[in-house]
């Protein structure tokens, strides 16, 4: 603690996403000591209060606290692996985007060194951070999440998932995947209307009230896959959706625009029609997935 | 106008979809003469009231109102070839799925044959016919529209589109797309975590958040796509997407699931960024499926 009570911390890393952190931390008071390979990065945080390490010994020396934001997993070990003795005590926070394995393999080298770890998964673009908008997945030590809470409080709403790190990237990667899949309708949409002259903006309101209502079948969907049981009740079962889908690649040829992004899923719907499961849901098709 | 002011109507095809609109219809008083090619099908309409056709012919001789509600086009021309001359002085309402290419064929051959043509893309399943959640895309002849306007209401909500026959079809698929783009994002999230054992109905709240958030990005794509301006501002560029993408990938091969539904979107960002649009927004992807 500092004499005024904010947990001093230690940011590894000033891109877009490591200054904003640093930002929200020193707008609320707590001490931060910055550290970036190319020092000059670290001149605008600087002019807000944060104390500059020139090593990144000395930045893990200067608090027990120490969060990297890096531009991947990788160069988080090319960071710390040289500096790896001043690991030891530490409550080291990940907030590097990476994978499930990643994440693990991270815990376990780091604990070895004798920190305590924390994965993250951050749920925001930089502008958002320190907003009520902004939210973040942890997993892995939940004391390090106790001792840095009030520093971490500061970048948005925290989700804690449990002691595996890996589940924090896990559900960040989940939820980006929800995300482009969103895109992909998105855009396919804007890319059909437009090949008729239609602008995107006058589409717009139609397919934000479709998109919607689409998201009202997210729990039927999660019932049926909690379940195993995809049995077709009031929606056209999977074999006619199969059936009509070439329509979309079709109509696309026809308007002279490309259906790459939905070609996948028919695919799989084809897959799992042959498997015998024509008369049910749509839904099913996670079971190829699974695989 | 039957005796008691109700639109009298003839109905080809009796599957789900069809047998839903011939209940609307007689649940709101319109007479109704139904066809299908296989007349058992018909036992369930006529118990409701339905006067059964025996040929296409006498069918579409009882009324001036037809619509045809069959599994493809090729089964429209199926059954009204052999009886193309009874279409003279028709309004010839088809609500058959098709692509926009198909719709305009067909309009043009039911003008030469005297009858009105209106195109339809119903934005429902058979158990949303008649409920306020239904609604249908028209497009082609304002007339047939005005015509018969008393019976289309009994589906649901009217939404005309203009005289080009294609619009109706063009417009049913984009919201398809949507539709298929939601699904992928939502059954790759489900995929993911279900992977670590997580429940699809535990994960479902939050991930309704999150989809109901990014359809707050549907406006400001719409603004960059008419505008052709792409500058990024808020969000993270597209290199820096399609550098991170393939983590939703390894993520996937690491917890043993596929990932084959988002795979044609890194392709598509690959070769805009490789095109020298890398510091742009995503939403410049467009430009390449419009080609």
């Amino acid at each position: 603690m500092s004499e005024h009570g904010k947990t001093p911390v230690t940011v590894l890393g000033l891109g877009a996403m490591g200054t904003a952190l640093v930002e929200a931390l020193l707008a609320a008071g707590h001490p931060v000591t910055a550290w970036n390979r190319t020092a000059s990065r670290a001149e605008g945080v600087a002019a807000k209060g944060a104390t500059v390490a020139s090593t990144v010994t000395e930045a893990l020396a200067a608090n027990e606290i120490v969060i990297a934001c890096l531009l991947d997993y990788d160069s988080v070990h090319e960071v710390l692996d040289p500096a790896a003795a001043g690991l030891a005590g530490r409550q080291l926070i990940n907030l590097t985007n990476g994978t499930p394995g990643q994440a693990r393999e991270m815990g376990a080298w780091a604990e070895e060194l004798g920190a305590d770890y924390l994965d993250g998964g951050i749920m925001a673009v930089p502008p958002m951070i320190g907003t009520p908008a902004a939210f973040i997945f942890y997993s892995g030590s939940g004391g390090v999440l106790g001792r840095a809470r009030m520093a971490l409080d500061t970048f948005g709403g925290v989700n804690y998932l449990g002691a595996d790190p890996g589940l924090a990237p896990l559900y960040d990667l989940a939820l980006l995947s929800g995300m482009y899949g969103n895109f992909i309708g998105v855009i396919q949409a804007y890319t059909l209307v437009g090949s008729a002259g239609v602008k995107a903006s006058e589409f717009a309101p139609l397919l934000r009230g479709w998109m919607e209502a689409m998201n009202g079948f997210l729990d039927r969907s999660a019932e049926q896959i909690d379940s195993g049981d995809y049995t077709n009740d009031v929606v056209s079962n999977i074999a006619m959706q199969a059936a009509a889908f070439p329509n979309l690649a079709k109509a696309a040829a026809e308007q002279g625009v490309s259906a790459e992004l939905l070609a996948p899923l028919q695919s799989l719907m084809d897959r799992r029609v042959a498997a015998g499961h024509g008369a049910e849901d749509l839904v099913g098709v996670i079971e190829i997935l699974k695989k």
